[in-house]
């Protein structure tokens, strides 16, 4: 049995909601289904009544609506939700047909199911979605991978709902096979908790070391949104400092404690399995766990002294500009890292990631969508191989110029004590990206002196060797000892 | 069957000679056994030939040598290779026998095999082990868990053959349940990796910033081992800096590409899904990936140019008191990131651990043994529920006292373009954890802002509150988008 629907969607929370109304638009007939019939009802009877979304109570009802092959598009709670809508739809499926995984489900899971639903004939994609509500109901980022010959069946509809560049260009394209999708995702949210923890310290030093006030705060962040900074946080960050209710500023009445729903956490914990130094997005994550232990900062910070400084207010006029340009820099180093994770990722998995494609899949919808990534998509396009970002003269320049005044800002937030843990972790890395003899060889030779490790030699043929260095050991090397 | 040895030890790499030549020592009986017969008559033979260490070149054969209940110690390689022992074992073995895994197994392995052996009627202890060959000859760490049943049995065994303090006390303890021991071992780890990286940092500032000589540089680090930072590993850093073979420092010899085996990296996974802010090392741990990708630093090394700087050499009488302060205090902060991993764990999985314990079972004969651990250990005497060991007035004390030359160490880091991640992590850390206010509050504002995930309020009663911060959102909170 098979109906006229384009595509079905299951699960109607905001997202889901938003963007079966953006398929709508397009001109896209839509089926949708939810667990609870009523929300169903609800939508189909609200905010869809003038549309041409055909609501079904069941999932049967559900897929006897869509024309074939089938193309269903999930966008439930990610985990075993994801698994087990799966198996009530496989039985009521055609071999052929495609289910597309639009959740925040972890690429591992989509490679699994990737590989499951291919020996059961079912065509599968995980999509990573980004842009919030609002992405979900204008335009959204949309990064598809899995089995690729569904893609040719899906582009179409995708590419027409997706946000568009300025160039008009739809930030949608194929990604990769099985997991790699949802991997590009997992990076961008990465990504996305560096730029936010960067903004969060600029915002940190303005009000406590320049002591702005917010409409200043404010003032700055949109002059920064229209420079190099140009991009959706920074626009929402001076919206955010401006936004009164009642006369007070809102953002004075948010407790400083961090959520995380574990993306950035997954992405972490990716980097440190494939031995990738994504410093800047991993002391992102640890500085939301640091702010969430708020009664423990509260106590500390009655009985630890900070450091004796002047307590001199810094001048705007010398530290706001400053402050910019080490934003930036730090900026680029986290996208650095970012790609290389990408391109470790791409060799240990298995994927061709087309790593300017997905610099323009994230330039527009997506929540770190910025003018930036123009710059990235162009270093790319000018060299697909590119190893580092920094390696790129464009990238390369802008970190060498604005290095200055990056390093006068980290060096006064340790003399102030006010904490830039991602700004400094950042210039930590540029420094050890750039430096050809970093002190590892002390380190490989610790190792090589209490456990036996061996090491290379710096003129070596890349033999191993070991150095009795207290002339007592027994020159057999460890096999079973870690460090 | 039964014999009359007290113990048996499978696996006869280095650490496993070292292990059973140690019991021999004190007067246990031991049976060694080895996949590879050769080596069993090997040791049996050459080293081991004047001790009453009995070889058996079958399990049946090492089984039938103990008395009951019987302990089976594995040294082996971690993973699959300790499933494949154990599935041996287990035939040959009655209820109430033990199976101790000394080797680096994965505290998680070994949560999962401690349920399982329960279950078989076997007690099995996951043991971590350290001190390298060196230690496991003439008196290792020892941090055993698991079933709680098999310590007395095992006990007098393992507490004598461990290190001791100057006091006499054994390093080794009861840890707690299931993992325990190896989780310990773990954290262990990754604080060697900590205290390695802080090390090379200290090193790398005096022979670029300071310009000093590898024997200038021995010297220090001997002094340093005279005064607070007296450790295992400040005293081999002393002696590899002034080892030479033909006239020449070995040290220069070595390349700077650090190794690893893995116990770092899960350290920094585990605070990442525990959601601690592990800081340091997690960024010692991304110091070695980076120093690993030496091929291209160097490429970097050659085209991106650092800071502008009068390039006067450090002097060594302002300097290197500062410099052993900074790595003072950076290594407070590692340890107290260290004890509050453990901390979160033992609420997560429901151990009871003896902080004060731990820190005397790393007081000698492992490899981050030190003077500093005694104090860890008074700590935890007077106050056992101690939250942070920043909270401690002993080590607040210190780590206020040394801030000053903590901050100019690290400013001057980051003026001269020397990288110093660790140091500069752990300041980060300290000033984000005695501060009140984070700006957490704007991250959370934002949140909110994209993806309508609430927030809770500064004088709020914990309830969570949306605002429509563009006057056009829908109001509805988001369920399914993750940042």
């Amino acid at each position: 049995m098979s109906g006229n629907c384009d595509i079905a969607l299951i699960g109607l929370a905001v997202m889901g909601q938003n963007l079966v109304l953006n398929m709508d638009d397009h001109g896209y007939k839509v089926a949708v289904y939810n667990r609870t019939t009523e929300k169903t009802h609800k939508f189909i009877n609200g905010i869809a009544a003038e549309t041409k979304i055909q609501g079904a109570d069941t999932l049967e009802e559900l897929v006897a609506k869509l024309s074939t092959p089938r193309k269903v598009m999930l966008l439930v709670k990610a985990g075993s939700p994801v698994d087990s809508t799966i198996d009530q739809l496989l039985p009521l499926l055609d071999k052929g047909d495609v289910i597309i995984d639009g959740g925040n489900s972890n690429f591992t899971d989509t490679e699994r199911r990737a590989k499951a639903l291919k020996s059961a004939g079912i065509r599968f994609l995980g999509m990573g979605v980004s842009g919030g509500e609002e992405g979900a109901r204008t335009g959204p980022s949309l990064m598809p991978g899995g089995d690729a010959s569904a893609w040719p069946l899906v582009k179409d509809i995708f590419q027409t709902i997706a946000a568009k560049t300025d160039a008009g260009e739809p930030c949608c394209d194929w990604v990769g096979d099985n997991g790699a999708g949802h991997f590009v995702k997992m990076v961008h949210n990465g990504i996305e908790y560096g730029d936010m923890q960067l903004i969060c310290e600029a915002y940190h030093f303005m009000k406590t070391g320049i002591e702005l006030d917010n409409a200043q705060m404010s003032e700055i962040f949109t002059q920064w949104d229209n420079g190099k900074l140009d991009s959706y946080l920074i626009e929402i960050t001076a919206d955010i400092l401006g936004y009164k209710e009642d006369g007070i500023y809102v953002v004075d009445t948010v407790l400083d404690r961090a959520g995380q729903k574990g993306t950035g956490k997954w992405t972490g914990i990716n980097a440190l399995e494939l031995g990738i130094p994504l410093t800047l997005i991993g002391e992102a994550v640890f500085a939301r766990c640091l702010s969430a232990i708020k009664e423990e900062r509260v106590a500390a910070s009655q009985i630890i002294s900070g450091p004796e400084t002047g307590k001199d207010t810094l001048l705007a006029d010398e530290w706001v500009t400053s402050l910019g340009e080490a934003l930036y820099a730090a900026k680029i180093i986290s996208y650095a890292q970012g790609f290389m994770l990408m391109r470790a990722a791409a060799e240990e998995y298995d994927w061709s990631l087309n790593y300017g494609g997905i610099a323009q899949m994230w330039r527009g919808g997506c929540i770190i969508r910025s003018a930036f990534l123009d710059e990235i998509k162009a270093a790319f396009d000018k060299l697909p191989s590119l190893q580092n970002l920094l390696l790129d003269d464009y990238f390369r320049k802008e970190v060498e110029s604005t290095q200055a005044n990056w390093r006068k800002v980290v060096a006064k937030t340790v003399e102030l004590g006010i904490p830039a843990p991602a700004m400094s972790s950042a210039l930590a890395f540029f420094d050890g990206y750039r430096t050809a003899s970093l002190p590892a060889n002390l380190l490989q030779a610790q190792r090589d002196y209490f456990g036996a490790h061996t090491y290379q030699k710096v003129d070596g043929d890349g033999s191993y060797h070991h150095t009795d260095w207290t002339g007592s050991g027994s020159g057999i090397s460890s096999t079973t000892y870690d460090a």
